[in-house]
């Protein structure tokens, strides 16, 4: 049952895959990035997660959060505290923040492999030291010097935590509803007074310290979103006193229950602004961008979990024989990976998480490209992969991690519906990733609404270009025609789109959930199709690691099968456009 | 939240679609299922699963039940005995139950929409009456008169409820490595000693006894399920003693929480032999046959339930702009349902729901004929009918009822999450329907390994030669194109699993779940076509009820442009075979 960090899985796809070894150490500010030092670390984050992370993930989802309405505290299960002390101390929070601030100065592709393990270990603690990340980022581009040197070594060090504070009752997706206010004080600060919900790690026992960055609207705002500004309000102040910023309750949810999800009443809370009034929404996007990412992250590391444990499952439960005669004659029964429909299950978790671990890879490494890029070209190339590829990442990585772990429950049969095995949790906890930091169908919209038509199309049109230029240079690569069949298809996609979706946004809303999910097949079969070559190029070259490699190959060839062939249907999904959709008035329903 | 069983819905299918109201009381013991007999029981069942039924669900969920050790007892959750006492004594339990035990000798039909309602309004609190429907078929088959006279009667008037037995620990879908043995006693009976596990209301409160049908096996029984008996084990004996059969403890499960899975250990408890000796597998194939289409009425239950909940959001819901401009220009925002992907998804709920309500009610009718028909001929074509769609029903309604459930959540972002709102619960519920009475692998495995070959392929080319009438009786109905692509797609799928799938069963394990979901999909085509042209004629005769045949049009034309389009991947993923599923041996998983 225990989780055991996919080392050679990651190694293969950070160094045979997208050279990182070669690629990072070559960039400005990442010279360390070396294969020596990564592989330490990675080794040293698989030990912490492995041996003190993931003990503490069952009895969290047990024992849950407790609010205490005496002192508007939050008590986190047990062992989360020893934990999270023990992953911050060790660097962990750390890893991929600026020199100069504490951090180490590693790249975000690191930080990302070990986010990968975190989730797999305990996606509830994960999250607590998760979304400071966001906090710093938005510091990092927005804060005053002052406030980045007060705030910043704190949150990069672990020592404090941060949150986010978007959402309130009447407002989610649509931030322009938002009424929390900030009004202006003599002493340069704002009275910050607002009820914000399901605020992630907004009260806890494992800081001394919350610093939460809210969205807040000035007294002289102009209506909508444009009228956002943010602010930093600390639980504690720098003099040391308590600030009017409280926890009102706890969300009772159907997973990820050791993660903290508050009610945050400000009442009159004493903030600061960060960045520039009504420029809130610029400076949320920033937190929000990696936060996205994160969150397709944690969609890997939970598929991964689960595969792992129904995997195990597997090959240990004895049950009926093999269709082509019994396969372990000397036990009662054949162990049931034999069945086909269970190799089914199996692989369509392999398949797609070793795909999906590529594409996310990739995404994060180009967003280290793009922030110590050489030079302005490269960086832009690399600016517009991530922001092209962060809503898909975020989408399909959190849609299928949930459907995997779906996959892994199915084929341990009524075991997997139990508590006894930790598959039900996996379900339960991955169900929130398809839903925050902006739920799949906004990040749909995201794609077809914002990232296609940057710069016209520029972006779009440089992954086309990556994909054919692979094709071109690599004719014989595995799965060639059916990668080159599926590009086709979603460049005709991509211009029905273009035809029909600007001029009525209604048919863009219409194909914008199909239309990223055909996006996200092909980009998968494309890593496939790289990931497969390498294999190939290996085994040629008389690679030891059989096993590995040919494994590479039966699972691509798996996806190439079975999985891509659900752009078929999708494609007419997106051609069918919005008249079936919208045939019905509001009443007729 | 409150649940409104949706009888026009039903209504329609029942007599526009399928004409009950002529079928039914044309067959002899039907005579009196007239629609106003119908209309009026419905009526009265509506009643009480919105009033008496439905509120104990959430509240049972959070309660869940609760074992005492030291009496081997267990608690259902507060109200759960009322509202049971109240379903039983109102006649419920005993709806298509035989007169001369006590039933009031109704349709199934009528049954099957009963239960319907009672899975929107508590699937819990429905799985102890439900479970009791096989012990009374299988009695009803295979008892002697003795048995049937002392038992039937309480069955099903409620008084008692009834259990089927058949997991242990080391066997779930493999039941010939049963160890649970039954030794031959001097007065006839026999002493059954094992542990069972999963077993459904295996402990209640709700009745003073519990009749247990239990598989085991004899001292001289044949190895593998050829040697299964079935015998019949009450908790208190005929004389008012206790049984020494007792509740071990209760399963902690993801969902389904009001619901009591024990572990049973029979400990040498008195039962007697149901049927032949060593012939207990087809006497359970008599309760399970039942139970699956049950199974597949709480898929359909629960999505509808999700439907109503996430539809009501959907309309209240203020957030963001119609892409088309403000639709609610005088407050703050638009109601959701304006949106095109928030559409999807309850366009997804409705013309899955509604299609599948179809499918089920349909395979209902022809049991109810394969029992009642007047001539042989008739009842040996309804059967032929019952015999296919049974997994088709069982599989596809609980893999859509989940689905389904999920976009109902999804559509409700973090809302839906949360357990202010009832989603959760419903897909934690639902969960469970993809796996119990044979995961849907195994309904994909009986559908082509079984189903498809009885009778020299007899029930398949019956369904097709139905399918195919159809469309040459009336070439201009809705979607005739698109339903007659879909047949010639599964004819060719089904030939392809003739030439490939007799002579290597692992081709036909491979095709297997691919294979149900395009039946299903053609199946579900076939019905929409069918019910469409329904409205299509009220339409064109004037009816005014606009709205209802209007939306029917609208749900059908989504069914075929954004659901049946699948059946190209399913295709693709059935033509593959079975190669990429057997590849990798199990060592390089």
């Amino acid at each position: 049952m225990s989780y055991l960090a996919p080392l050679r899985e990651m190694q293969f796809v950070l160094y045979e895959l997208l050279h990182s070894d070669e690629v990072l150490p070559a960039l400005p500010g990442y010279e360390d990035a070396t294969r020596d030092i990564m592989d330490a670390m990675l080794n040293e984050g698989a030990k912490l997660t492995q041996n003190v992370i993931a003990p503490t993930n069952v009895p969290g989802d047990r024992q849950g959060c407790v609010y205490d309405p005496e002192t508007k505290s939050v008590k986190t299960p047990d062992g989360f505290r020893e934990a999270y002390k023990q992953f911050a101390e060790n660097g962990w929070t750390a890893l991929s923040s600026p020199l100069e601030y504490g951090g180490q100065g590693m790249p975000h592709l690191l930080n990302t492999v070990a986010e990968e393990m975190m989730c797999s270990a305990n996606l509830s603690l994960g999250m607590y030291p998760g979304l400071t990340h966001g906090a710093v980022n938005a510091l990092l581009s927005y804060g005053t010097d002052e406030q980045k040197d007060y705030y910043l070594p704190r949150l990069i060090s672990g020592e404090w935590t941060g949150t986010m504070c978007l959402t309130e009752p009447q407002c989610g997706t649509d931030l322009g509803l938002i009424r929390t206010k900030a009004e202006p004080q003599a002493d340069g600060s704002y009275a910050v007074t607002g009820t914000k919900i399901w605020i992630t790690g907004g009260e806890q026992d494992l800081t001394d310290n919350i610093v939460h960055l809210v969205l807040a609207k000035l007294p002289d705002a102009p209506g909508g979103s444009k009228g956002i500004s943010l602010f930093l309000v600390p639980k504690v102040l720098p003099d040391g006193s308590r600030n009017t910023a409280f926890c009102g309750g706890l969300e009772h949810k159907m997973g990820i229950r050791g993660s903290a999800t508050c009610v945050m009443n400000f009442e009159g809370a004493k903030g600061w602004l960060i960045g520039e009034a009504h420029k809130g929404l610029q400076a949320m996007f920033v937190m929000m961008n990696s936060a996205r990412l994160m969150v397709g992250i944690q969609g890997l590391g939970l598929a991964e979990a689960a595969y792992q444990v129904s995997l195990g499952f597997a090959k240990e439960r004895l049950q009926s024989r093999s269709l082509a005669g019994p396969q372990a004659p000397d036990q009662a029964a054949d162990p049931i990976i034999v069945h086909p429909d269970v190799r089914r299950m199996l692989l369509r978790q392999k398949a797609t998480i070793e795909g999906c671990r590529a594409l996310a890879y990739y995404t994060v490494m180009q967003l280290d490209i793009s922030q110590h890029g050489a030079d302005e070209e490269a960086r832009e190339r690399a600016d517009d992969m991530v922001q092209l590829l962060t809503p898909v990442v975020k989408a399909f990585l959190t849609d299928e991690g949930f459907f995997c772990a779906n996959d892994g429950l199915q084929l341990m049969g009524g075991s997997g519906f139990t508590q006894d095995w930790p598959l039900e949790q996996f379900v339960r906890d991955a169900r929130i990733t398809r839903i925050y930091e902006g739920t799949n169908g906004i990040q749909a919209l995201d794609l077809v609404g914002r990232k296609m038509g940057m710069n016209g199309g520029r972006s779009v049109k440089r992954f086309f270009a990556m994909v054919d230029g692979f094709l071109k240079e690599h004719p014989d690569a595995p799965y060639a025609g059916a990668l080159k069949a599926a590009l086709e298809r979603l460049q005709k996609a991509t211009l029905w789109l273009m035809q029909n979706g600007m001029t009525d946004r209604e048919q863009a809303g219409a194909a914008a959930t199909p239309y990223l999910r055909l996006f996200a097949l092909t980009t998968v079969a494309f890593f496939w199709s790289r990931m497969a070559l390498v294999a190939r190029q290996q085994l040629d070259a008389g690679s030891t690691e059989t096993d590995f490699y040919q494994a590479k190959l039966a699972a691509g060839q798996f996806f190439i099968d079975r999985i891509l062939p659900q752009s078929l249907a999708l494609m007419a999904e997106i051609e069918s456009g919005k008249d079936s959709l919208m045939a019905m008035t509001a009443e007729q329903f």
